[in-house]
């Protein structure tokens, strides 16, 4: 078979991250951290199937999403790979009613399928790490507020540069725009209001301005997402534009009793701000609106962005299913975080210390010794192979374990150990029975 | 949308497997004891994009293989999903050859498609947990025995029924057949041997006898796989058979330098076993095989098996990387061990404490209770709903979190908390200093 050594490209699919074992290692314990934050705060884990029927998937999905989704026939099924973890949850939830217990906290931290253009920082492939609180009928606005407080959480346990969480309610947007007569231009609106922070003033009314909207409303758009301060200088000029609208006021209390249950989770006031000029305007939120930003790298954009919805699963089920979630695209994140240099690399391998055997005699007393380690709980591997001396000690070094022990004529015969520290150098005698006291000290 | 409520099945495809919180979090905690498990021997994490192009995955696929993968075109390129991770990890170490350092062991947890009938045990989306040791150009045996210790530790730490690994080298067989000049039929002989512990020895030999095998074969071939015993009897029985054919003198020697490592792993003799009716027909191994069996449910077939292999990459790259892995299959594993009886349920929550404010007054001071567990390293939730009492201790109940924290009027005023043991339906007073240590204790 070697002559098809040079026609089979070997390279992973355009649009697919692979890493090698040093930045796979550093992905992975991301991963651990942001499961161990979710499951702090009571989320319980659920695992769907990668591929679920087309009508499922495709129910409530708008044309980018047909363009995009990996769609294919096996047998008679017409199945498709999931491009969210949303509507596998919406099903789910749907499916199994009767046997989940309301509220349902649940994470879900697993890959999704987007077949986009692949370019800089968009992946084909991408993990999603979600969690997402369920209501059955109503659902509290204090799990708004717990939201904002697992996202402070996990980027303070992952442990990156501050960030600045966002929030908002699209209630006031909608009903700002119904106070206008405008509720059949609201989504485009929405849609340009989520682009005003990248564009001038003036290109953002010039936008307005083409959906035919006059003067008194575009000045009262931008009097709107203008406004700034602390959180209750901006719940009081919101009070103060006197909207007569029924939405704007429920989003206006909603946004009050969301900030007002986040004091008593303790978070700094330097974490979290409301911001007007979140719209989310191509998702289905309908309250409540959360964007995540790294505050010394705008650039990178929202790495957590999430919010409230009246209705999980008006596809499947006539149950009402009030939910609050957020999403962590976490293969963008690392990639970026990769990018800006902030990845602090842990090591090559999973283990802390390499036994070598100096020669073949010398494997026994070398697989005793990890055992009695990996007994004691400290994660360790043996050099089988035969090799000279310096290439046994050249893999610690490639594989970054700075901890060494040498199993000789020596040792076998005084009955001690030789650890040698890769970064000083330096070697010394350690009695058998203290090597786990020594390796933990 | 109501309208479309009928129409959809919310049921995930038939062959795939969906599991209730309860049972998820005991499935996770398997994947966590194996993950651990193989990470406490140095198996480095991998991690490699479920989609690959159909020809990397075809390049050595036979025609069931063909017939059972998902295959599909995105745009003009041909792609599938992976059948197994062993090929990903030939067109990684490929890929990636002067990135790795060899040895180089890695594990990966992933799930795998294969487009099988569905039927009882058999799934279309599993989970397999593979390790594998690749070494360049060599690999000393004291790995094959260092993956007996593994497959040992990892059903260990699983907490299951005693398993007993099988273990056999093809070599044997193969100079078996050589010797009797029967190499054309060797492929066809090891399938009848892989199936003869299912039937008789009449049918066996029926089975034997159809593929034109003389009677001096035939009783060779019997006695050969009837050979029984220790470890050291069933080597020298093997001895005895004085076969003169150099390959099965390299499959013995092979075989006599894995036992003879095995016994510095500390492994209990009646955990392993030489059986050499192992054959594994099917698969690419070329001298160690492995099958692991759980003693008293013979019934549930191999749960842990693998072998040595000369070449992982002979497809796309020109250097010889022996090596020598296991594969669990874990979904299907899961399943016959719930069938069993054998699933110890653990809980339908992460958390093991609960804590509930008697009304909407006391959630600041709930939240901050709350929050001084998470420090401490306990995980926990808040009940924010507003609810009837005892339907707040329903949902502890329902989630099967036996310890609640309740704070009411009483609580507050007299800065104590209130435990309440859901088991026993004991409750008692604990001040807030003393919550921490109370739990832990």
């Amino acid at each position: 078979m070697k002559n098809l050594s040079k026609k089979i490209s070997t390279k992973a699919l355009p649009g697919f991250m692979e890493l090698l074992p040093e930045d796979q290692i550093v992905f992975n314990r991301m991963k651990t951290v942001i499961r161990d934050s979710y499951e702090s705060f009571g989320f319980i884990p659920m695992d769907t199937p990668l591929i679920e029927r087309s009508e499922v998937l495709l129910a409530k999905a708008g044309g980018e999403t047909e363009k995009q989704i990996y769609r294919f026939k096996k047998g008679d099924n017409d199945i498709s790979l999931r491009f969210d973890l949303t509507v596998p949850l919406s099903r789910y939830v749907s499916e199994h009613l009767n046997d989940l217990t309301f509220p349902f906290k649940r994470y879900q931290i697993d890959k999704v399928y987007r077949g986009e253009k692949p370019q800089k920082g968009r992946y084909r492939e991408f993990y999603q790490c979600d969690i997402d609180i369920i209501g059955r009928e109503k659902l509290s606005f204090v799990n708004d507020a717990e939201i904002l407080a697992v996202i402070y959480e996990v980027f303070s346990n992952l442990d990156l540069p501050p960030v600045l969480i966002r929030i908002s309610n699209r209630k006031l947007i909608t009903g700002l725009m119904n106070s206008l007569s405008l509720a059949k231009k609201s989504v485009e609106v929405m849609r340009i209001i989520d682009k005003a922070e990248k564009i001038s003033l003036a290109d953002f009314k010039k936008s307005l301005t083409s959906l035919k909207l006059d003067k008194k409303s575009i000045d009262l758009i931008v009097k709107f997402i203008g406004i700034k301060g602390s959180v209750a200088e901006v719940i009081k000029e919101l009070s103060l534009l006197n909207i007569d609208n029924d939405i704007f006021n429920q989003g206006l209390a909603e946004l009050k009793a969301v900030i007002s249950n986040v004091k008593s989770f303790s978070l700094p006031a330097k974490a979290y701000t409301i911001d007007l000029a979140i719209a989310r305007g191509l998702d289905y939120y309908t309250s409540t609106v959360y964007e995540t930003n790294l505050k010394d790298y705008p650039q990178i954009g929202s790495i957590c962005s999430g919010g409230r919805y009246d209705d999980l699963s008006d596809n499947y089920s006539s149950q009402k299913l009030p939910g609050v979630g957020i999403s962590i695209g976490l293969t963008r994140l690392f990639s970026q975080l990769k990018e800006l240099g902030l990845i602090k690399k842990t090591g090559v391998s999973p283990v802390s210390v390499l036994i070598i055997p100096f020669d073949e005699k010398f494997v026994p007393r070398a697989i005793e010794v990890s055992r009695e380690l990996r007994v004691g709980g400290i994660k360790n591997e043996v050099y089988f192979e035969s090799a000279k001396f310096k290439d046994k000690l050249s893999y610690a070094n490639k594989l970054k374990i700075n901890r060494v022990i040498i199993i000789g004529e020596d040792e076998l015969a005084g009955n001690f150990l030789s650890l040698k520290d890769m970064d000083s150098g330096g070697q010394k005698k350690i009695k058998s029975k203290e090597l786990i006291k020594s390796l933990t000290a």
